[in-house]
């Protein structure tokens, strides 16, 4: 895929409401190559999702998966934060979920995958095992993995995957990382690139990558394709809540990598609520994600910044209000003035 | 000074050890710029160390300054945490100073400069004052300034910088940002060079740049040329301890950032010190690094790498054991290779 794709610009999953088919499709169309998002979504909406996406273009495109955690949390490790988020949302008169565990129907979405086979499955959180990567070959399809740290990417490249996606620490909503772990230290893009120059493996740079330049960047330092999310977040096809665009749109706040919102580290754009609750905040996702998703859901539908998971990369200051196809144009451009 | 340098890469200043009149001379030779660390030497050392330099090569240098904290910390901040290193350091028979207040000497050093000029005087923890920097420029010398936000370059381009040195959140070492403040936000390399793209000054990329490919992608991104620090650690021109040696060449534990060492962040390899001691640091600089300072001689006199500060920037595992000069060639080349 990669070989093929001019410009070498690929819109990442952007999961929780910003991924949409006319988005992927607007990006596809324009010559880059764009990845659906799945998580979060009920198979049957992944189907439908995916039948509206092959409606839009016959380009090629890609789907991302979740990598469901081995196993759920202690509940003794997080029912403080749960009783602290429970008060806080009481008193603002916002509803809570229930800390379940689930693995996000990966085994239902990976069959549906190689029914309706994608030209490329990317994977988060983890490395899918070798019958996956088999079916998903035999089925046509490339597989890429996220990877965040050497030892990642050793244990991908092992593994059979396809392409490499380095997510560096600038990179705006969930770290990619295998597991949500602090002792696993964080490198930058650039980090990264440098530090797995000799991967037998393309390597696709994601991670802060907001203009031309940064996609020049991201390749002269050995990348074979730069992947940007933030940067599409305020296309008119995104999906993207209303108070999140008004919050990237004044640019003046900054991110700060917090798991608040979802018990799985993630970065976003500082709000009452991550000041608020970062410093009980413990690791149990998906748990604490289902204990929030219903306030942050009315939040999004009050308008309400303040309460909700405002993601976003280090530098989504130079996001810019374009139609999708247009963005990708000018990035184009930026990257031939840059090289 | 930056439209003549080929290579278009600068020798970080290396305060507190590694900094070293050779391997500055060496990195000069070579064609490249080299900065020499005036950090914690007294005024007569800093003249010493600029004589012999001169001594050893007739090319352009510079000499990098701290700027003193305006304001000693208070003492009920961080006096918890000079018992705790005091009780670890007593356990161990290791030596500890007072929490004093200095502003290393910073107008003698400064008037120094102005009696001796070098080409270049750069600056890190903040801006000179405007008669500082007019003196500077009336001696005939450019003025750098380290800067780690866009506010800081906003500060510094207002204040008559003539060149930004943008370091990333990947550096090894002090952090060389206005405050230690634990709000302001860190930014990768990358991040900063997008951000910062329509600065009026030539811009200087720092922080986790280690081989040609990730000169090659800084200068895509802008900059007009590269400083590396972590690269040059492993020269035998530098001053680095033999322990700090020995944890470089492992190459396999992480870094962190601390304010255990110094009570200013700083990144350096994860060790038995920093582990211990990192959840209580504290913010007061240059007290805690005068409390820790003989423990940490002690320590490097005894090969003891639990110890001391192992500073190193993220991808320090890729820094080569290589003479300065025939570093620079290797870079310089890798360079070509990659753009």
């Amino acid at each position: 895929m990669l070989d093929r794709l001019q410009p070498p610009i690929v819109l990442a999953p952007l999961a929780g409401g910003p991924s949409t088919p006319a988005l992927v499709a607007a990006v596809c169309e324009a010559g880059a190559f764009g990845f659906l998002a799945s998580g979060y979504l009920r198979p049957a909406a992944l189907a439908e999702q995916l039948a509206e996406l092959r409606s839009l273009t016959r380009r090629p495109f890609g789907v991302n998966l979740f990598i469901p955690a081995p196993r759920p949390a202690d509940p003794a490790t997080y029912a403080p934060y749960v009783e602290e988020i429970g008060r806080w949302a009481g008193a603002r008169g916002l509803p809570v979920g229930e800390p379940w565990f689930d693995d996000d129907a990966y085994t239902e979405k990976l069959d549906l995958l190689i029914r309706d086979p994608a030209p490329v499955v990317s994977f988060t959180f983890g490395m899918p095992d070798a019958e996956a990567v088999g079916r998903l070959h035999d089925a046509g399809s490339e597989v890429w993995v996220t990877v965040t740290t050497p030892s990642e990417a050793a244990i991908a490249v092992a593994g059979g995957a396809d392409a490499l996606v380095l997510q560096g620490t600038e990179a705006g909503g969930h770290r990619g990382s295998f597991s949500d772990d602090d002792s696993r230290p964080g490198y930058s893009t650039l980090s990264l690139l440098q530090l797995l120059a000799g991967t037998p493996r393309p390597l696709v740079a994601a991670g802060g990558l907001m203009s031309g330049a940064g996609i020049a960047a991201a390749l002269a330092a050995g990348a074979r394709a730069a992947q940007l999310g933030t940067a599409f977040l305020l296309c008119p096809e995104a999906g993207t809540a209303a108070p999140h665009r008004a919050a990237l749109r004044r640019g003046d706040v900054p991110t700060k990598v917090t798991r608040a919102f979802t018990g799985r580290a993630a970065r976003g754009i500082v709000n009452e609520f991550m000041a608020e609750h970062d410093a009980a905040a413990v690791s149990a996702y998906p748990e604490i994600h289902h204990v929030t998703q219903p306030l942050r859901r009315q939040a999004r539908a009050d308008g309400d910044a303040a309460a909700i998971n405002l993601w976003a990369g280090e530098a989504y200051a130079l996001a810019r209000e374009l139609p999708a196809a247009e963005l990708v144009r000018v990035l184009a451009t930026e990257l031939a003035d840059a090289a």
